[in-house]
């Protein structure tokens, strides 16, 4: 596997999980970069569970704005395992920057992955439309790029309860 | 093609740019039958997105509440984008109207498609429940109604990312 | 069927009904346990029409708390439906029960089904992230039963406008 995979889920379906596991299965070492920003101790706690439950032979790399530059540096042919898009798009709505300039970036960078990319991504689109209108556009957000980054992915997957199901 | 495909997807999956492209895949002319109502700048902007998307060759019917006339009133075998069914429940449900007289009159002029007839529909169901009554009686009013028309169709598809996965 | 068949869906999505209908194909008697409890009158109306729907060749049992003791009191070799475990968790949260003891003992019990045993529980992890914290928990309390349970499953049916995905 030399291409991007795109893992997209709903809260809790293991995204992260399965991902690390298709990581684990390709020869070490793996960089993990994480876009996680600890704004509270109910993320604080999040992170720290993500964290202790990677072993050794990860090597973790914090991007919670500048994913792109983060992943130009990786080295050629090593597995990375990025988590998770919705983060980094959240940082960067709060420190209102240009998302289209962003993710038009990001988006370039994942066009031509270096090894085997791994990206988490969540679905956030399949509830009730939200009352207000910041959630409203996040999740507009969040649509358009999880479509760009599928579009240009090799293989997508959708977690179901822990399981993967293949969607292209 | 000759029946019905139903396209369910969340919010920002690609359905109404997949059904488009289903649809220009086939002769034209094309019939898109909107059931948007332009409330407020939010909805006139999307409007107007997905309006300057498609291109010459479409035919718009506006239909925010008689889409069983509309889809009624359609010549034989022309190709036809109904987009998008929870909009056309959302108009009624804010008329006070019977939804399920309604719902069982637009499910019968879907039985009997006189072409090949694309329907859009959300998914909003896997989401938390909602806090207000009224986003719990939509909820589940969609639902059913999506069920429904899903039984019907010959085709369903699921949208994922901007990815069709097919259900039926 | 001899084993675990688990049906994940949003709400209204035609879980139970299908969960029913894979019951009843099987030879009566066929056992439904309940865990749903009628805290206010749209809970007694669902009730009261899920309980209408199925016919003669249905025995209830009500576990809104002790599913597992109702699970292991099971004939051997018979049909039983639990609908649904997402409110079998509700209602263990609002009794603040220790939730990982539960989950513990719950999928002991189910990972030696008895007979065909079909789980119903819902898909609440894709929408926009709730904004008050209860919500958050039980939508993280969810997932991770669900993962759990899916992972012991001979089956699992993702349910999407009343048709099932096979999963696993």
């Amino acid at each position: 596997m030399n291409g991007l995979t795109f893992i997209i889920g709903g809260a809790r379906s293991g995204k992260s999980r399965y991902a690390e596991e298709l990581v684990a299965a390709l020869p070490a070492p793996w960089t993990y970069i994480a876009t996680a920003q600890a704004y509270d101790d109910e993320m604080r706690a999040r992170i720290g569970e993500h964290r202790s439950r990677r072993g050794a032979g990860w090597h973790t790399v914090d991007a919670p704005l500048d994913l792109t530059g983060a992943l130009a540096a990786q080295p050629q042919g090593q597995p990375v395992l990025v988590d998770c898009l919705t983060l980094w798009l959240t940082n960067h709505m709060l420190a209102e920057h240009d998302l289209d300039a962003e993710c038009r970036r990001l988006a370039e960078v994942f066009a031509s992955p270096r090894g085997p990319w791994f990206v988490v991504s969540n679905e956030v689109g399949q509830g009730i439309v939200p009352d207000n209108a910041l959630a409203r556009r996040f999740r507009d957000e969040a649509g358009r790029l999880n479509q760009k980054i599928a579009a240009i992915a090799d293989t997508v997957l959708m977690m179901v309860a822990g399981l993967p199901l293949k969607v292209k």
